[in-house]
């Protein structure tokens, strides 16, 4: 358990035991909650930026309902599957599955898919309020539509929030194609390789906007169908009061694209990352990735007489997709009057200084500091690469792309089946490679090893980026730890250095956080404590990044999880334990 | 065992029980020939007719590869599916499977389906000559593009076929849509219902033509790219000596379409049909269904300067595709030189009437007649209806709409897991019903209901088939038997009359068929022997029929199905039987 430096904090440790052991006594349960959602994962036709698609939806929704908790509640969704032919699983993003690993919902690492016509039950407890989300977490089905919010608030006799404000609203935002996933996946996955490309639209709570005009008339045989007047996928509108403050909690879940969001003429002050309070600071530009979610106070404080836009927009890679807009609506100015100004475009796109100025801005809290232990057991240097496996394009971790085995590795793991993946721990010497240019061989190798860490152990990863296989390219990775937050202890511009970089890392009031950026050429370190049994993927939250294996599993005291249950069973090897 | 009439049938009998006693020495078993296939199942970007979309592939290519056997042989194909997120299955279309049901391939009753990353191997025994099937059982994968023909020879010292030629050829028939199967299965499970349609080409041998015209330019987002000139829809050319015989093996796996298929000023004289020897009879339009197979004779008799239109096209439904066009290419003309003629158009697409006379022709060959039992045991009148329920659009029998129930039948039964479909038997009075209009109600049922039929007994199924939900009008339908082929009694065009009709039954000679039309406001009447132990479906052979519910499934024997494969088992109810 890290340690608290602040009363507030110790306050908050001692009510969170407290509840804790309220909640292991049964009578007592029903008082911290507990949430039942029936889900049905299906396909229907949505036209959220106009443009009529097939989309997985959660009850017909995309974005899927947002799941409303307070901490310490308990929370159970039980998904029937009625796609076609396809399975599906849903991570918790965020959440860290204390005691329940079998229900992170990462197919091949925790479990088996759920098939078409079976229902599953995943349940956990939401043990910190905070920000969090959902989505699939297989194939490209987050891509296909199936994504969406955890919101976890302070229970009635909970430790305050360190901010205050009038309301509490959220914003998600989602990147869009056109392309089916099975498009993009075969794709990606064939010689000559087809990259996905940059996205149709961006969306703004399930909204966008996608020039019809740049279609055709609709061909003869195969309708495209794209009607830019229907109300699904007119601006969405935050409606606001004149001198109120709000909470926004923003959410990204994009397949691809790092944005910008801004609400023009607004300052906003970041107060939440991850789910973990921030030392607040103010901004005009959020950056946000992939799979990272912030927090921000905005007041009402300009001109009530008319409306402003809210806006997103492409960073990190040279944008070709339309800005992102929605309408930050001051009542009672109708909610869907276009504001008199044209639309703020954000920051520019290859401003990396200023992304790294917000990463390096964010700290913990003064009243929730907990510093992250001195020092760590082990260094896992991780260099990200793009290569080619075969003539395939692929993305390696120390060169090598992980290949998911399809028996989920905390069967495996658990049951002992030795030929379930390679036993082989994962190494390779990265000191003298060269991150500044395309290296001679591009040439990498599929593993699907397992680092197999101590339990309760400290762990540093420092991720290293490098150059592609284009010159002079380098892209930005926002990386996502299951089971854990880590403490991002710093960045740096070039090539960690070993023994001079560590000497800079932020011990005092580092950020703990579950999704963090490695920027071009740059290196990104972490500490984390191996305290969650359980086995855990680390990946790029890029969806086609990880498709072409850019992640890596853990494991750290898998013996001490309890008998997993049979619903994760099914697939692979684990049709060995079947006794008819 | 159906009995013999001739000599001939009396020595192929003989033989038939030597091998297979032969074949039970397992030092025999490799002179019988074992035929290993090793499959890899995934998506690739095809442009059968020009217009480039992903199908579902064997090994890359659609239609798959053929499978040659002969009689007695094993086929042994393992099958990797490397479908990003998508399970598969594949059924042996025509394979009786006697004392191997868990290889029928038919999700939902005879297996769990295989998922992503997982192999399966199918194994069975080929024991007829004559020319069968192969294609996905599952969701709408068939219309995705995964078929092809299974060949099965007579072997070396085997009874001679009833026929002569100088070589064997074969032509597998497809209707291709543009639309993605998860479009179509969408629209078809959606309130408003949204019907497939017509096919936008006819493939013969995976080759056809879409006028590319129809598009427009590819739009700006979402490439359609649709090339006339490439070689991959090129028309596929038979190339033919002047004088010489073919036996041409004629299969079709439409999706929806009745086909006709004709050579240009070439008669066809039909010998086989499923398997079966047929007494020859001449056409010069071949009928065929989804689900059929046929051989016929050509004889290359024409003038040999020129090459000859083979022709395709859609009856029974009013037709919008473009004829299907091959080439009959006398060598040594070029095999791609077009006719000089223009392309035959084939018989009218509603004239039942010819249809029907075709179906009436077919008849055991004289030397190989195994006449049927002369009296049934039982007599199941399966009522086809167009239906509403909760607002779908379902096909039914006898009011029961099937909903196959995801834990397989053919484990439920084994394991006596009673609560994984409806206990109570299908039933329903027809007795009333007015087959010529539309129903003053035409709300149904779902039922997962199953026929439990007694072991060796002699069942007679009379379909009845009856107006839709559309005034005047009543649709073809091609019903396949799995695990059986049926003595097909007689057809007859009103509603069956239980008194009068059966005494116009073909007990003589009736062929043997695993699929067989039912004709617009017809009956059609089958008999067959319940002696394959095991769970078999009988439905409609239209896709899109079978996935709106147009199957029976029935239980014979069951308790003398040997120990299931756990291969077959992990989804659905079949999880109960892990045991970590």
């Amino acid at each position: 358990m890290a340690q608290c430096r602040s009363r507030l904090c110790l306050v908050a440790f001692f009510l969170f035991s407290v509840m804790m052991m309220i909640s292991s006594v049964p009578t007592a349960e029903a008082k911290l909650g507990i949430h039942f959602h029936k889900w049905e994962v299906k396909y229907a036709y949505k036209s959220p930026d106009c443009f009529k698609k097939l989309a997985i939806t959660i009850n017909g929704d995309s974005p899927g309902p947002t799941i409303y908790a307070a901490q310490g509640d308990r929370v159970v969704v039980t998904l029937t599957n009625t796609l076609p032919t396809e399975n599906v699983a849903v991570h918790w993003h965020g959440i860290r599955q204390i005691g329940t690993p079998w229900s992170d919902g990462t197919e091949g690492v925790t479990q088996c898919p759920i098939m078409p016509g079976d229902s599953f039950t995943y349940e956990f407890v939401v043990d910190r309020a905070g920000t969090y989300l959902y989505h699939a977490h297989y194939g490209l089905q987050l891509s296909a539509g199936l994504y969406g919010f955890i919101i976890v608030s302070v229970p009635l006799h909970g430790v305050p929030e360190p901010f205050v404000y009038d309301k509490d609203r959220s914003i998600i935002l989602k990147d869009w194609y056109h392309a089916t996933t099975y498009e993009q996946s075969t794709s990606l996955s064939s010689i000559p390789f087809g990259w996905v490309g940059e996205p149709q639209s961006l969306l703004i709570n399930g909204r966008g906007r996608f020039n019809c005009s740049l279609l055709n008339a609709p061909s003869s045989d195969h309708s495209e169908i794209c009607e830019a007047k229907i109300p699904e996928c007119s601006p969405y509108s935050l409606t606001v009061v004149h001198g109120e403050t709000y909470r926004l909690r923003i959410g990204s879940l994009t397949s691809l694209s790092a944005l910008s969001f801004q609400i023009e003429g607004h300052n906003m002050t970041v107060v939440e990352a991850d789910g973990n309070y921030v030392e607040p600071f103010q901004t005009k530009n959020l950056y946000i990735n992939s799979g990272e979610t912030y927090s921000v106070l905005v007041t009402a404080d300009q001109d009530p007489s008319r409306n402003y836009w809210i806006t997103t927009n492409v960073v990190s890679r040279e944008p070709s997709t339309p800005t992102g807009l929605a309408i930050f609506n001051y009542y009672p100015n109708h909610p869907h009057k276009y504001p008199p100004t044209a639309p703020t475009t954000g920051p520019l796109w290859n401003d990396t200084a200023s992304q790294l100025a917000q990463s390096r801005a964010i700290r913990a809290h003064h009243d929730f500091v907990q510093p992250p232990p001195p020092r760590s057991d082990r260094v896992i240097v991780l260099l990200n690469t793009q290569n080619l496996i075969d003539g395939y394009n692929r993305w390696s971790l120390n060169n090598r792309s992980l290949t998911l085995p399809h028996t989920p590795y905390l069967i495996a793991l658990k049951q002992n089946f030795t030929d379930a993946f390679d036993q082989n721990p994962p190494s390779y010497d990265i000191a003298n490679y060269d991150i500044s240019k395309v290296p001679d061989n591009v040439n990498a190798t599929s593993s699907n090893a397992v680092y197999r860490i101590s339990f309760n152990t400290t762990v540093d990863i420092i991720l290293q980026n490098a150059n592609t296989m284009t010159p002079g390219s380098s892209e930005t990775h926002p990386w996502h730890m299951h089971g854990h937050d880590f403490w991002v202890l710093g960045y740096g511009s070039n090539k960690f250095d070993m023994v001079k970089d560590p000497a800079t890392y932020n011990l005092v009031d580092p950020i703990l956080k579950n999704t963090v950026a490695l920027y071009p050429y740059g290196w990104t370190a972490l500490r984390f404590r191996t305290d969650n049994p359980g086995v855990w993927i680390f990946h790029c939250h890029i969806e086609p990044h990880f498709f072409m294996g850019m992640g890596i599993v853990f494991e750290a005291g898998v013996e001490m999880v309890g008998t997993l249950p049979t619903s994760i069973m099914g697939c692979g090897e684990t049709k060995r334990l079947i006794n008819p």
